[in-house]
């Protein structure tokens, strides 16, 4: 029993943080009053109290309250008595690094497996995936292990980006690094674009919003595929 | 004693491989006949035989031979005996974990500390730094450590790239991405633009090539250093 969204990002452009997936929300949360947030991503590197104070805000526009898992003296109980769960974006291997170094990783894909509702933005959408190995971030600091939640059998690259046309760069483009990934790893990757979230009930797994997405597995030709495709065949 | 080229990559837009630094690398390998080639970084998957024909390509118009690691038996011998060393680009995670597998860090530390003449390109780059903590890779396979060869007291990062104006996409900048290392780490950061690079010689180091290189200290603004600094001074 699952009951998640993993979305490529926080905000789309020109949008306030979390609006364009407050509706959503809404629902998804709609049997929940008080929803525990993991700050440990750090985008920029603001506080965790910072970072829980803006999902607070968000959230307070569809009456949940929102509690920093910093703010709990056990981090695992404050995951296995959570009505909702929810991690926050930021740098990926920072928040891989906390999930292990808290020992909350078995915690979070029991509470995930019990059908408590998650919900994952950008790297806390990566670690939704069964290794970390196609995020995009910079690896600032060093975790003890690539693996994952595993909450979904393939990886998922967030704010999945198409290669800019005219471009004079010679860094790789996003499809050269996950081609690089499949040289080594066998999982499908999926290029979700900001604005696109999956939707995961039980086994069944969506694509939603009204953005195409990027499904590359090892050894085919990448393929886009469109809002609303059942995405559950992937493994 | 050193003698290293530490450049941002191995092509400009609308130039052959390494053909901008030929003349460069004709006077920094002039004392040598044979270079022993590191392809460990495998750029789009490309095998180490592929990887190295492209590389003895471009070295015969300097009527260099090279000849790839990989064709050694023993490669802490194959680097402890090397005339020249160059580590080519590719992917970062890649190559740091072929380097510690292949238990070669300290021989290629030893010899350029010994003046063996190094070229690194990109991923041959990253890993001149104290860490490969600043690469823009993927993180595609898990390398034991991020520690790299620390021939400079700072960290590389190449391929620096200066935001995209009127862009609307919401991943981070490099600049940002830079900022979140520094909440994290002391050691500065050398942003390398495509075309430039580092001369090291015993402890000068001098930025070369035409472009200015952003320079990143932990609690400092960034600032922009123009060609012929010397950057002896970061640690």
């Amino acid at each position: 029993m699952k009951n998640l969204i993993i979305a490529s990002t926080s905000t789309i452009h020109n949008s306030d943080y979390l609006e364009y997936l407050l509706p959503t929300l809404k629902e998804h949360f709609k049997a929940i009053k008080t929803l525990l947030f993991i700050p440990y991503a750090r985008p920029s590197g603001i506080t965790h109290d910072e970072y829980t104070a803006r999902v607070a805000n968000a959230f307070q526009k569809i009456d949940i309250e929102v509690k920093g898992i910093h703010e709990f003296e056990y981090p695992i109980e404050a995951v296995l008595s959570a009505e909702g769960i929810f991690t926050g974006g930021g740098n990926t291997f920072l928040l891989v690094k906390q999930l292990y170094s808290n020992n909350i990783i078995t915690a979070i894909q029991q509470a995930a497996n019990n059908g408590i509702p998650y919900l994952g933005c950008s790297a806390g959408s990566n670690i939704c995936g069964l290794t970390m190995e196609t995020t995009n971030d910079m690896p600032i600091i060093y975790p003890p292990s690539f693996k994952t939640l595993a909450l979904v059998p393939f990886n998922i690259n967030p704010h999945y980006l198409d290669p800019t046309e005219g471009s004079t760069h010679m860094g790789e483009t996003r499809e050269t690094r996950i081609n690089e990934f499949h040289t080594l790893n066998s999982q499908p990757v999926v290029g979700l674009r900001e604005g696109s979230w999956l939707e995961v009930k039980n086994n069944t797994i969506i694509l939603k919003g009204n953005l195409t997405a990027r499904i590359f597995e090892q050894g085919k030709a990448a393929i886009e595929v469109d809002p609303d495709t059942d995405l559950s065949y992937l493994k």
